[in-house]
């Protein structure tokens, strides 16, 4: 019953057998041998446009080293107030962009509203010399609430920040959940809508440790590499980091994986209504919220089960926290089995349904 | 009709003969001049109470460094949403700060309330590694919307942040302002109030450009002398730094200067108020702010008139602005003379008598 | 003929099957799994000493966590001028130490000589507001120039370090390759002397990516851990670094690779001295350094030989390069095999010999 | 008797006076004011040629600012081991560049020969990912040595800068001292032998605290004024610095300051060598490098003389300083008077004269 997050799965067995096969003999180091090209040539094409691509062990450096490159360090970056790297990443896109600022904006569902952006934009007092400049918008593919921008969302905000010049960023951690559930092509998920750079994130669909910051415009990545080096980022041997991008790649393996990761974060959520509780947000990726009694929390992990309670200001209006309730994270994965979704709600559902006995029965 | 700011004024005729004082002769530099060293205890005799002191040309520097000083990269410091230090400073504080964040809190006048700090501190969630740390409070006094925070209601946020082991910076550009309007000492409006830090202005005072960073606890001052060089703050003739706060500060010039500029203030809003245009918010130092037609905007502009419009979420509830109106702010300073203000007025009354007559006459 | 360097070897399987094992079911991630609280009393069995350990993926990283940890920004570091870290991390160190400065330091055989650290202490000036402040001493051992400090020689430089109030880094990037030459257990080889922080190694050694920050004294590391979050090198799939290390350290496999990797370098300056190609520097790691004429060197190549040329100014006196000449740097691995080595120097012999015969019959 | 630095010295009288005509009333501030718009156009005069000029307090600023304006954080600069921004600025270009790197050549007389900056871009490595870019020449005129390039000197080690895609900036803390010694106009030893940013001192020459940065390319300047307000050095009462430059700008009011300063220099350098005392240098601006006796030194202080000892590497061959010594820098200003130079030297002659005396009659 791990609910805690899609990273508590392991590698997926292709994965782990392509590291293997990448194994075999020499190789020069630092992106010059023979996976990595054969990778960055098989990612333009999944993308159907030429890119530059950087390859990197962690999502916080993709996103860090992203928004560091397209933003000056007088330059803001408008994302959502709840995003990751604007709340979990500890600074590190205002450490790799010299001192860049975050500007955070509300929004249910953690998603920004096209009006929220146009205002933020249409107030004073944006650039210099006393202000900072505004410089990209970062969105969350699928988002921290495990919801999606639809198509004409994710594209009508792009065509506000680019009327102000600003380039668009997406953070696609889990990219690949987004993509199955809409049913898109990558690159109409991607730059067909208007995002000029993707953190493209395989770690949480099933990889050991690999990241691909894409850039579609390959003239816009002059000095990325310097950035990725000087981070730390450029692994030695790098055609390992290739080889788990590969594999992910192959067979649709990637798509496969999501969308078992998806379906199980359906059967978990139509679980848990069925047992009186239902998702605080619509459930698009493999994310669900629910609010759960101080009880059944306790019960819950007295069973064993792992998961993080979440704080939010991105509920719906109406929505709210009774005081003896906590509201809870649930992420499925590649890993997760349904036997494990059941053990689950068997549990929430023999408690609820004792509470709301004796509740019913005083 | 000078109202665009108080830095539209120039020298304080007082301030410009120590200048020319201090300019007997040779001095060595970087502070290791007399009238530094004089200068130093005499800080330390103003505000009761050891402190080091480090002096230099901007309000931006001041603030920066400060907060760089109290606040690790990986650290937040709290502030208000609309404060200088946030908002007009172009990252200056991140820059300083090698990228720390800085978390903007709403609140009425430019002030945050004590209880929005505290739920801002209780939610999750703060701390390493993966979120930033909470580090310090920065405050503003008087605040950009020229209100102040009553002695208690600075001590109880300075209570909550020192709770959390966070220390409390005051941006003090308007600092002596502040002091004549409470008539306080200066020790019982800083350190007796649990601020930590002080950016001590005096430039809007009426000094050419002097201000100082004070540590009240000069052991936590190390390594503040390099970052002020680095960032290219430590004057080489520093002795004419010293020359301007140490004649700010005799005779209680500064004290008398901010009561003029206050009193400016003062006359300014009644006058207004008398004419139909109430302030916005309580005019406590010397910032009057208040709504005018376009077209009394435009009328004063002809005659002459300089002032900022000003955009804000501060104002009170129920207070909105109107399609046909601007939200400006004036503000005085020690070389705001009666007949300026009365002559801007003369233009508000004539003008607005004129359309209300038309209002009332169709 | 792989001599290009270590990483240009793949995983040691020992190593490769333990990221296999680590994969079985769910760990939470970041460093809260069972592995890696294992691996961390392990390093502290095996350095005898308690120690904070932060894992990351590169050596780059590793070096320039640990330096900007121990240095302010305003701080020096001194160091070898042809050291890793001086030379290629693209300025690593000076970005995640907020704009460090290194102080390069020379001397023959990449050490640095102790009279030449003392004569650079003792020379004026140091320390603020103007100067930056001696913070640091980062050796290299094994040195980029394939040679070791004796024991002597490193606790003579981390006193002369000590005693200036210094704290002495390691960057150990091949630390594994001197401690078996050296015949040192890990503790006399590091904390024993002198070692405060060290970049311990085992990505060259044999491991996908995985290195260590080691902090002896773990009160020093507070903050250490936000470094590396907001750096972007928390792994979420933190077990499979902390495996990694596990591995490479159980049953002394790093000991044993390291071995081979030496003993592979051994044969190969042998047998090419007795083809008329002496290492330029003493052999103590597993890198050779020797002197081919441009024939040669292009003969080598066409054979299929893989490895860089070199540019240092470390040289023995009287050592010189002819204009027909190119320095080259052989370096081997645990991967390395005899034949391999017998392979190169066949080309060598068989090269070196017709053109010796070619000069000596014109 | 002061010759610590030409700083110890105040303001010359004309540029005092400015300041108070300049007091005059209200002005925009940050540089929005009549005589900043009127100094903007008298630069490009004096220059002939466009320019962007970007007014600071320190000469610390404007050599941080401007090298991190034209060098990326992973760039290198050259400059000579013992200039200004390389040993006296506390790492500030480190700091504003985002940690780019100083690159240090040695030279004779603080000046860097063609052939080291040639054999410097000749070296490997350069270049990214692994190395950093040399991507700016920095040049100091007049040296710290005192000493000039000629304009041949510069003109060619501008030209090998420029073959490599560097740019070229010259720290003009003592600019006008050169010129007036070349007896050059300022096109003709600036833009016209390739340099592409200058520091442009005023504050040595005699300003309270005025610098600018002159950008030869207006292109080039886009994003320096948010460099300089978040670095805290926009200054809000933006004439006064403006109107330090202008006065030092009328009736060459800057050459004749420098002129006499030269003149002074020259008159110590001759009157010490006739008392036995040959300055180590060239004397080519205002400052005078010899050696006394420790002796002598300490009679000096005690006649109230003040100056800086000086540690250098940068001797001419053959020249050393004998332990019984200490190299001295003196350095004249506007300030000084004949007759401080005739008093101290009275103080060697005398003195030197009764040791040799006392060495002669034993």
């Amino acid at each position: 019953m791990h609910f805690a997050s899609d990273n508590a799965a392991g590698i997926a067995p292709a994965i782990l057998a392509a590291i293997g096969r990448a194994n075999d003999g020499f190789a020069l180091g630092y992106g010059e041998d023979a996976i990595t090209k054969r990778l960055e040539r098989r990612l333009a094409e999944i993308f159907e446009h030429e890119l530059a691509a950087f390859l990197v062990p962690t999502g916080t450096a993709a996103n860090a080293l992203a928004l560091a490159h397209i933003a000056p360090p007088w330059g803001a970056v408008l994302c959502h107030e709840e995003c990751h790297l604007a709340t979990d990443e500890c600074g590190a896109p205002e450490f790799f962009g010299g001192g860049l600022k975050l500007i955070a904006l509300a929004g249910e569902a953690c998603k920004i509203p096209a009006a929220t952006l146009e205002a933020a934009l249409k107030r004073l007092p944006w650039g210099g010399p006393h202000h900072v400049t505004a410089a990209a918008l970062s969105l969350t593919q699928a988002t921290e609430a495990g919801t999606l921008y639809a198509p004409d969302e994710m594209r009508r905000l792009a065509e506000l920040a680019h009327a102000k010049n600003m380039l668009v960023h997406v953070d696609g951690a889990r990219f690949a959940n987004a993509l199955v559930r809409q049913n898109l092509a990558p690159a109409a998920a991607s730059w067909k809508l208007g995002v000029d750079v993707l953190s493209f994130g395989a770690t949480k669909g099933g990889a050991l440790a690999a990241e691909a910051v894409l850039v579609f415009d390959p003239a816009r990545a002059a000095g990325l590499a310097e950035r990725r080096k000087r981070g730390g980022h450029l692994l030695s041997k790098h055609r390992f980091l290739a080889a788990q991008l590969e594999a992910y790649l192959t067979d649709d393996l990637w798509l496969t994986l999501a969308r078992h990761a998806n379906a199980m974060a359906d059967l978990l959520a139509a679980r848990l209504a069925a047992a009186g509780c239902s998702a605080l947000w619509p459930v698009e990726a493999n994310e669900v919220f629910v609010k759960f009694s101080h009880d059944l929390d306790r019960r819950l992990r007295q069973a064993g089960a792992s998961y993080h309670p979440w704080a939010t200001d991105s509920l719906r209006a109406g929505v709210a926290l009774g005081s003896d309730e906590v509201l809870v994270r649930l992420v499925t994965s590649f890993a997760t089995r349904a036997e494990d979704v059941e053990e689950f709600v068997d549990v929430v559902r023999r408690h609820s349904g004792s509470r709301k006995a004796a509740v019913r029965n005083p």
